[in-house]
């Protein structure tokens, strides 16, 4: 099995786009004809509206795009009925050919950080939940983040490190400078450093297994990591709903305009709510409306790398 | 509703110990009686002699300590029906009248954070996941801490936020020294001004909602961070199986010999593997070694306290 930042390449190569779908399911945003029909439904209910409306963007996406990004939270909001229905949407995703990013963000320590590991990237199938890359937050160090590439790289699963993050607030831990140079660099390194270590080296790229999450609202960070990280792959956030441009994630791409996802969330799945879709598709036409948000991102970043 | 703080006090005054037991089941380690008798068992059977498990040590552990704490990676390791057998966990300990402390170690930004607080934080049988307190991971920032503590506080809920943890690399980005101080001291900082904040004034003790993770294996920091952090009660792991003994946690309490909740995970619930009690009680008997196990210990922390 090819690690998983070739897999990745490869995705992004076939799909001619690095446009990553996010699958943030809020009860409040389904379109009418997902939306439980009693006001206040069960867990149960709205796990199943979760899953249909999560299918429906996939079926829509799955032509276009080489991966997605289901929130775990809001899954895990509706309690454990809202977990089952998250594997059934890793599983569907992964039929359809896609990329499954299951956004977790999970850390722990030596034997706990393995059962993370063994739920979210074990082999395809070995769980529900097995999908083929996991974010992880690294605030416990390095030894809580190599058994999550232990258990993923003999199956081509990797991981997403949080690195620099594109909440307002993320700068108090991220950016405090020790020994020359901020926090979220020394994080940069260990992850450009495993990156480095796990890539294949007679690849026609030079991206590893493990991937870090940058936010697309610090443009001038994301072309300096990207200089300082030549084997790390990026996964940005923060396209659209969170504030960032085409033009603001062009530092994330390599000279060979590879190198970097770029994520949206609420932007695409929520599209029949926007201005820009909703006279034209409404809720009865959401799933045209995810069509058109996914192209139109699509052409925005293709003008720009 | 009482503030989290001050629930947790009153729970270890009332048992008269700070032990905490964690909940990490792990099927290689399960006693025979309650181990699949099948070699290679579906995660249903699993998640079923977890549950027994995890129930059959809340049956010893109820009347005799404030709290419990399941490590929710153990649970997800197996996957959706791992995590159904979680929120009955949680529910059967809150019905022997345990507070849960969910180990989940969740971190994410704003309207995400919300969800995961609902997912452990929401009212008692809100949802089955419903918790007294979650463990929060800190690399996203205040604006990803205090979400959890707006969901919590109407429930009297709380949560412990990980400052310095006991695996032998967690120095590598939490002993990194920015402006004068540890990036963990920093984290310490934000922790204990946010249990000042939303400590209860009028209460005989000075502790609030938000608690600090505090390794057990860093004695010295202990007593130092205790010193810095009055308002901020410890969640201190790495107790027995982890290297720490009763000396090495000393410096977590206060002068009342309050202040912390120390917790074993392994060396309780696994007692019966363990050379002091095997022969005396071995698989059969499991449930009177985890007993044996947790006087043992309450007995060795009121030695130091």
């Amino acid at each position: 099995m090819a690690q998983f930042g070739d897999r990745l390449v490869q995705a992004v190569r076939r799909t001619n786009t690095p446009t990553l779908v996010g699958i943030d399911p809020r009860l409040a945003n389904l379109p009418d004809p997902i939306r439980p029909s009693v006001s206040a439904p069960a867990a149960e209910q709205i796990a199943e509206a979760y899953l249909a409306f999560s299918k429906g963007i996939i079926d829509v996406v799955a032509s276009l795009v080489p991966a997605v990004k289901p929130q775990s939270a809001f899954f895990e909001q509706i309690g454990p009925c809202g977990v089952r229905v998250l594997g059934d949407v890793v599983q569907y995703a992964q039929q359809k050919g896609l990329l499954v990013i299951m956004d977790a963000k999970r850390n722990d320590i030596g034997s706990t950080a393995t059962a993370y590991a063994h739920a979210y990237l074990g082999e395809r199938g070995s769980n529900p939940l097995a999908s083929d890359c996991l974010t992880v937050s690294p605030y416990l160090g390095q030894d809580s983040i190599e058994p999550f590439l232990e258990a993923g790289q003999p199956h081509g699963n990797g991981i997403f490190v949080l690195v620099k993050t594109s909440n307002p607030g993320g700068g108090l831990f991220q950016d405090l400078v020790a020994d020359g140079q901020s926090v979220y660099n020394h994080v940069a390194n260990l992850v450009n450093d495993l990156a480095y270590t796990h890539r294949e080296p007679n690849a026609d790229h030079p991206y590893g297994p493990v991937g870090a999450v940058v936010g697309a609202t610090y443009p001038e960070q994301l072309a300096e990591l990207r200089e300082k990280m030549p084997n790390t792959l990026f996964l940005v956030p923060g396209f659209g709903a969170q504030g960032g441009g085409a033009a603001d994630v062009k530092g994330a791409f390599d000279e060979d305009g590879i190198g970097a996802i770029i994520n949206s969330s609420r932007g695409i799945i929520f599209a029949h709510q926007r201005d820009e879709y909703k006279d034209r598709f409404g809720d009865d036409r959401w799933q045209e409306a995810v069509e058109a948000a996914t192209l139109d991102m699509i052409e925005q970043l293709r003008a720009v790398i």
